[in-house]
């Protein structure tokens, strides 16, 4: 047993922190500036973002995320974890190392069940960050915690498919740089209830598609990224575009959201943890009744439950990470579905305590506090609510003791 | 001991339930798209709530708040509690029958404490809901748990006083109808702690006056009202504008917040319940895993929780409205104190597993929910922060044993 | 609305506190001493209980709990409540008013639903506090929380019926005095779900019936009232002996458990407010760094939720009690359901708080605090575990909603 | 990275599972008997233990817990971790291996800080498991959460220390086998405060030593282990007996608390471990309203929470174990403090839904949980209150930013 991150892990840590500090916290007001500089059209590409791009390439951080593959930077999903943690310090960080969801999710999906031509013409350009990606499941009218509900159609007519559904909280849609959406539909109702799904690839302007609304969350656009809700109305695309073939969608589902999941839980602590020296700084820095606000012991159990929750969910994202290294993905599926509801949960619990610390200010845009707490609200429904993963862990408990009775 | 309303409160309850559904709920659409039709120019006056103010007059549901006064329905705390629950369910509601805030702190203390002229002057005018106001206590400087840390100054000078500062989260101070401030600020620094502080009349137009931004809450802009930052600088009023008297600014605040307090718990009540019962009726309405969500048990703990929680708040408001009528604010600061911790802090918890039960919905514009965590999620901030209470609540069980040892 | 309690209520509360301050607490060691003086012969009456059961009954504080009779003091529930809370500070209290559980609720039981031959061979002899009694439900073999469960069968053979079955936690049989049992059995397996049960009173020292060993609750025996395993072997009594008729069960049940319940939580709200009333005067005696414990704030959190707790628990309760005083028991069964959830949870929290302020002292003998958490946390599992409760709560609710959809 | 347990460890840990299924859990009925046996005079040894004691030499499974040393097995903290968490599946089981408490902790003391002399005469029959101790440093009469409070006075006459004072909560001083104690005193109260105390060693049977009673527990007694309130009457020891030499208590207190901690937080993992396995099985085994009670959901939430919270424990106190033996015990002080807190709170959560899944059988003694929980609950208490620790965690955290501002 070893807790110490390898040397290459260390290595790209002390690189990313410098990149963070020279060029990432720098621009936290640039970025919200640009964007506030578009008014209300706020559907743009903020130019700090490019730019930052360009820089993070420059320095050998990019692509970071993709485990088991030439096409990144090659890192075990272990020595991922902590650059990712580094990364959610701040909301748009990972967009410029190219680790941003839903692109890396969906990078990794056409990496793994991609054909050559699904590759070269759309992870290529993705894996380069020049254009953007959204993932299209959950569908307003069903609940979406039963991926079973799902009501989209995928219809075989000649060469091609047509594309019936309506989709929401496709996340990254509002980009104008985003050329490709991966959509999760029915392609055979009769068939056994896990192949019935299947993906597809869907140009973000073919005939039939249209963005219907934007999705705010506690007020926030998200923009320019975005959840959108997306009409797909007999949209038609080459029959070569399903992924990995007919019935196989559930299967690419739980491939996908596995390294997903544990992507934004590594976020979430980073999350987490600027909340924590937020708060610290903040009570430090503030008198109340004669004294710092920091000496009023009241504090001293909140930071330290911040404290033991931080390490705690960090210890476990990074078991995750490693059992899905080290025994794969499906047998380190009890680990991911822990982390999914530990981590944003705890995150939640120490960014409101940040909050309370902050005063009037915790609420508002001067600190980024209630816009990461809004984020994170949404972890605890995105890729499964708690309740279906919490289901997930009781059944793997209860299956060890289902032959003793 | 009877836990029913009264006769009076029962007839004002069943006419108010009859307009909010004749009037209120069937204009929660129009409320918003007359607002998204404002474009980026937010800060008017939307027509609705000119509109159903006219109604509330006419159908004498207007000024329920103020005990113990001919100048409103003179309905006592305990009887305008539940009124101002039902009222809670709708964010806006309550400015329709005058009776939201700022405005009923404001017209309390001018009713209490104002002059004759000052009365003439402005409480006239907000009873008759054609201006509105805000009061400006909070400063962004400095910890604003402890009230003596407040650092604005009210100097005289001649027929004068001068007055300088820098307030924030002023709520109100957005709207075009805000017409004047109570100011909170200290005149005379050397006096003993707590005679430091008077309370002053601005007029919004005041030169001097400048409103610098507004605060959002969670991205949230509370467009027309707003949670303004606001600049005195040099501000010069009418020495007849003091309220009270120099040196009596905390007596004033300790009157003013009990009342402001306690509103503000029976709004979030009413707020809860509504989320209560959003929540059963989707959970009823979605199907998954077989069966619908309500009967998955793990939501029978949710809502049971929800209904007691409720129940409970909803009680000690009652007890403590009850409490100001028979034995006046002062005696009543414990249980004042008590709800202002409890109300939201329930409220938040309820809404929180609404928001859970609506899926992505629950986080967006869809559902009140979000909105409605937003803005309770400041009440645990407003009008003195938990901790504040909580020291309050402790200190005053400590003295009932203090002669016991 | 008024929350004042009524003149009779005052009257009685006067006269307990006087009774409690002049021979319960002054008691309390003798109590420990004289049950301590039996060494390993626990299972007597305990000499100073019946010394004041003569005081009580001279001073007019006796039966107090039996409402809408004449046998007892002839108090409301809701009058009731607040005596039984006093009762309810010092563990054993209770019966020397002869108000514990579970005679009361057998009394009752036997006021309601029992003839008068069966009125005047047991409820006499209860009432005047000369015998005690036990409840035969609960059984060892089975899920408890699901009533329908019961195996014990109670079978007619000509002018008897045959018991046979084996029940667990009947508290107060391991009293000398208790002479008889109201046992719940299926009287017929085949009838609907809810006419299957009946109630028989079985006397203690019927043939056949066998106490097998007592239960200890967190390593306390409760002696000499204990928690016994009985078993039923072939055990015939009177046809006679039957309550009510056969398959009335559940009916009685249900009646029985409403004011047995509320009871308990009356008695929960009483051993809180004499923890926070113990957790404070400790905190208030002892010094760590430098100053009082209470002054350290994190303490200001824990007294406050207790103080806000235990005043909620309390009116909740109070409304449940005038609820069945008012509308009856049935009408009341969401109210009760909630309180019998909400008090001991409530109670569980302060009396852990009042540990940890209390440090080692606080698991030991020298303060009733472990003993009451232990009691208390019994009574989340006794009369329905709180999940059966919450099922209740939520589908009241739904059916709230049921036609609306 | 790696979270692998390291070979040792692992062939360790096969072993010790292997002695626990053949001669640990079949002999719990057995220990239970034998104490049961005992009848009132319960302080004496259980045969059983000394008999697998015997078993445990011979199978090589002896002494595991001394680090760094060639007297016990050499196994480093992260090595031993997964062995104490095994031995805290049952109550008993760690003296077995001469692996509980206090004796692993007085050993370490007399093994890093005695004299020759002093090792040869007590802390050889310790290791040999002849011989037990105790640790005298909680007081009745100050609040031990502030160490510098201790009255106990150690004074030089001549060639001796002679020390006066009182303790209690001196664990195992009831065991007939304990014959020494490490006592905590003051012997210079005017020295700057972390040089006021001293340790020495006591004598069980030195004169003026008074066990003047036992602490219950819960109900428990704990015996033959118990937990003491001891007098010291001008007990003459010779000077020789003093540790490490005068004022030098708080710099051995500090060492030997950290591994006692871990060790507690090791063996609590496996009780939280044990909890959930009975918890899961029980519910398998039981129906309600129609189905297995597992299959209610309300115990998903619960059995995840569970299992989450304990992994994430247990990694926690691997870390901490794994920095004792990478950067020492000084250095790894907040991951002590802060698993110190976490793993009973944690498991006390686990221990308390696992006693509402099994009924009224939970907090018998049919069932460890009660027992578990009782003394589980102490630990939040001894070595340090949670809120020490808290404050603890927090200083560190503030001292991170303390030349920031």
């Amino acid at each position: 047993m070893n807790f110490e991150y390898s040397d290459t892990c260390k290595d790209y840590l002390k690189r990313l922190r410098a990149f963070m500090d020279a060029y990432v916290y720098p621009n936290e007001k640039t970025y919200s500036e640009q964007l506030a500089g578009f008014g209300t059209d706020r559907w743009q590409v903020i130019p700090i973002i490019e730019e930052l791009k360009e820089q993070a390439k420059k320095d050998g951080l990019w692509n970071l995320f993709l485990p088991e593959s030439e096409k990144g930077a090659g890192l075990s999903n272990a020595d991922y974890a902590p650059l990712a943690e580094e990364m959610g310090r701040v909301p748009w960080a990972s967009e410029v190392f190219n680790c941003s969801a839903p692109d890396t999710g969906n990078m990794e999906v056409l990496a793994r069940y991609g054909t050559k031509a699904q590759q070269d013409e759309w992870m290529t350009p993705l894996l380069e960050g020049k254009i953007r990606s959204a993932f299209l499941m959950t569908e307003p009218a069903v609940a979406s915690s039963d991926a079973t509900n799902i009501e989209c159609s995928i219809t075989r007519d000649g060469d091609e498919y047509i594309v019936n559904g309506r989709k929401w909280w496709s996340s990254g849609a509002g980009d104008p740089r985003c050329k490709i959406y991966i959509v999760m539909g029915k392609s055979d109702p009769d068939a056994p209830t896990h192949s019935q799904q299947s993906m597809i690839l869907v140009p973000a302007d073919a005939k039939g598609v249209t963005i219907e609304r934007h999705l705010p969350v506690f007020g926030y656009d998200d923009a320019p990224h975005g959840h959108m809700e997306v009409k797909l109305d007999n949209v038609r695309v080459p029959a070569a575009n399903i992924l990995l073939g007919e019935g196989r969608g559930f299967e690419i589902a739980q491939g996908r959201l596995g390294p997903g999941r544990i992507h934004h839980c590594m976020r979430t602590i980073g999350a987490a943890e600027r909340a924590l020296e937020l708060m610290v700084k903040r009570l430090m820095s503030r008198e109340a009744f004669g004294k710092p606000v920091i000496k009023h012991s009241v504090w001293d159990q909140r930071i330290a439950s911040a404290r033991i929750d931080i390490e705690q969910s960090r210890l476990l994202t990074l078991k995750a990470a490693w059992m899905m290294d080290t025994v794969g993905n499906k047998h380190a599926r009890g680990e991911i579905a822990m982390i999914k509801v530990a981590a944003p949960n705890m995150a939640l619990r120490v960014i409101d305590d940040a909050i309370q610390a902050h005063g009037g200010g915790g609420v508002s845009a001067d600190f980024p506090l209630a816009y990461s707490y809004a984020g994170i609200r949404t972890l605890r429904l995105a890729d499964g609510p708690d309740e279906v993963h919490e289901r997930t862990i009781a059944r793997l408990e209860a299956k060890r003791w289902l032959n003793e009775g």
